[in-house]
């Protein structure tokens, strides 16, 4: 557990100026303010006495429905009530497994590039991380193959929708070819999927909840549909291990918030949900655009990015001699954040690539801040090679 | 990480005429509903933008400086604001100490008897526990040396304040004795202290933050005093180990939810607490002596119990043959519920103890139960030996 050189870096950012691409953090502008200050009123003086009393470590029983129901409505799975847990964000998932599964040593699965958090968290339970390469359609098959045979990882850690930090959506077919070769292994697939309902094309592939239901435990989060200060997200497993979770969830926290998740259930079923997320839906896909149309106008010849279908994020890289911690130091300077690609290694790769979010500006900034950071990217590959 | 045979037990105690003297839940009548509404309207209205973001790990600055100030106002200890983080519950303070301090194997030295949450809270981690004797007037100081010197464990559990299980309360005497024996030693003093705004006689003793500032991790929690549903509590530590704790946090949950913390600011800052805290000390103390009153009126001989000066709890030590577990079998088909000894014990004793609550029910009802629960007691001990 050290503190990282990036953020530290980060912490020179706090110019109102600056352009953030670095962050992943919803826009604000679509926050139900005023629909969770109704619902909250609501709830408190119509059933104060409950929302505010310590309530079960499972989380309340109708939000656990109300995301079983949310499964089956865009997955058509049926996942029982007492296979769910409201954890505190998807974050707490991920310590969660931590605490369920891994020893000391053990060895970890993961995507490469992966999400940074998700190493932070399980890094507190000292596994040893072994990466599997990302391609653009999902998992490399000879990699994961290679890996499950020779490492026996107790876990291989996915995000399958709109990947952090890539973007990256695995197919269908490249699903059904992992859940394949998975089930010939007693790895436990994890599934992170708290960009799920980001997608911009109407679309999306089947959950590995579907594909392997004894050998899946799957994350999600309102965060990015609602609030993610309100902290509120779930933790889908198997029944063989739910026992192990309800038991870890309670000796860490006795239960997450009962007041946001009674607020946060008042909020959803009072309000046109649909209409919420699609309007974020659109937003989303209309800063994607604007950002991969600048990319391609301003960023120098030799760099290639991804071209995501939905979430927050693209990931950029550069030609093989450029080196991205060097170019945010300089792209502070000129007005502009992002994060390095090292932050999504635990093998240090990622040396020239870097993680673009478009989620927090609108399409006139975006432009602004990839013209800004282009001609950091160009000065810094016509300079001396660092 | 095993389920109790308590817990299993008390599953069968529903019926709504059970008293519960088992559960350490606060009493709902002193939940501030209509307040905390009209916090949360305002805070959301004013401020939404912000409050439903993603926030800082350390927790929201004004309400870790309300803290400070408090500390301040208690005890005159000076505390900066770089040494308080917001929890999700004191519960959530002692997982990140067992993730900040604990490997597998490390002695950690505990209360006999101690807080059943914290030993499952730590367990996590699977450290060695070895009890400190538990006197009238606080830790039994021979014991306290012996455990330090044969043992020395990497930390000491304390509860001085209103002890959970048992009601006892440090004496300042004792309290200045433990951290003297405590500075000729490495070992990390915690001081859990949840019910420490829940004094009866309006005195405290001093925090052991003021007597081994480099040397204790000071927990604490508003569940108490306000909504143990919104999950919020704090953990002091010194600066030199601080760091170590905001990387934890982050790891963990990223932080706890910025919706309660600034909801709970607002209504701190808008209403009279000092009156609020007043009113639930006063009604708890009159509870207690309810409670006391009916031990003496329907307790068979050679029955003892402890006389708190505050918190929730009273500990009674029955004759050595008896055995709580099975008297807690035959109380739920009497209808009133209880913890057993054994549940605070990592070492197979209190066998022959109960903690009974006294914070939910009125006085009316506490001496209902506490009569139903002697008759099942003298039933016990006339009959055959368990």
């Amino acid at each position: 557990m050290r503190p990282s050189l990036v953020r530290e870096l980060l912490k020179r950012a706090t110019s109102s100026n600056i352009i953030p691409f670095a962050g992943g953090l919803p826009n604000p502008a679509f926050f139900p303010n005023e629909d969770l200050a109704a619902a909250s009123d609501a709830v408190l003086r119509r059933d104060g006495a409950s929302v505010l009393q310590y309530a079960q470590s499972e989380g309340y029983p109708p939000l656990r429905e109300w995301i079983s129901a949310r499964y089956k409505q865009r997955f058509g799975v049926d996942i029982p009530l007492d296979q769910v847990i409201i954890t505190s964000g998807s974050q707490q998932g991920l310590d969660l497994i931590g605490k369920v599964f891994i020893e000391e040593g053990q060895t970890v699965a993961i995507e490469r590039p992966g999400y940074q958090g998700m190493i932070h968290a399980l890094s507190v339970y000292q596994p040893r991380f072994v990466g599997v390469t990302l391609n653009e359609d999902g998992l490399d098959l000879a990699d994961l193959q290679r890996v499950l045979e020779a490492e026996n990882p107790k876990l291989l850690f996915t995000c399958p929708n709109y990947q952090n930090p890539s973007g990256i959506t695995y197919t269908a077919a490249n699903r059904a070819a992992v859940a394949a070769v998975m089930a010939q292994h007693n790895t436990m697939l994890i599934e992170d999927d708290p960009y799920s309902e980001l997608g911009f094309t109407g679309k999306h592939a089947p959950t590995f909840r579907a594909l392997l239901p004894e050998q899946c435990v799957a994350l999600g989060s309102f965060s990015k549909i609602t609030s993610p200060g309100m902290r509120l997200g779930w933790l889908i497993a198997p029944k063989s291990v739910m026992e192990r979770f309800v038991i870890a969830k309670q000796a860490t926290d006795m239960h997450t918030s009962n007041f946001s998740q009674r607020v946060l259930f008042e909020y959803l079923t009072a309000n046109p949900i649909e209409a919420h997320i699609e309007r974020i839906q659109g937003a989303y896909a209309a800063q994607c655009a604007a950002m991969l149309r600048a990319m391609e106008k301003y960023f120098p010849p030799g760099v290639t990015w991804t071209k995501p279908d939905g979430g927050m994020f693209v990931w950029a890289t550069l030609p093989p001699e450029a080196d991205s911690v060097a170019i945010l130091d300089a792209a502070i300077d000129a007005g502009v954040t992002f994060l390095p690609g090292p932050t999504f290694y635990t093998d240090g790769g990622g040396r020239n690539q870097m993680r673009l979010s478009y989620s927090q500006q609108n399409e006139a900034r975006i432009e602004e801040g990839i013209q800004r950071l282009a001609a950091v990217i160009v000065r810094h590959l016509d300079g001396p090679v660092q």
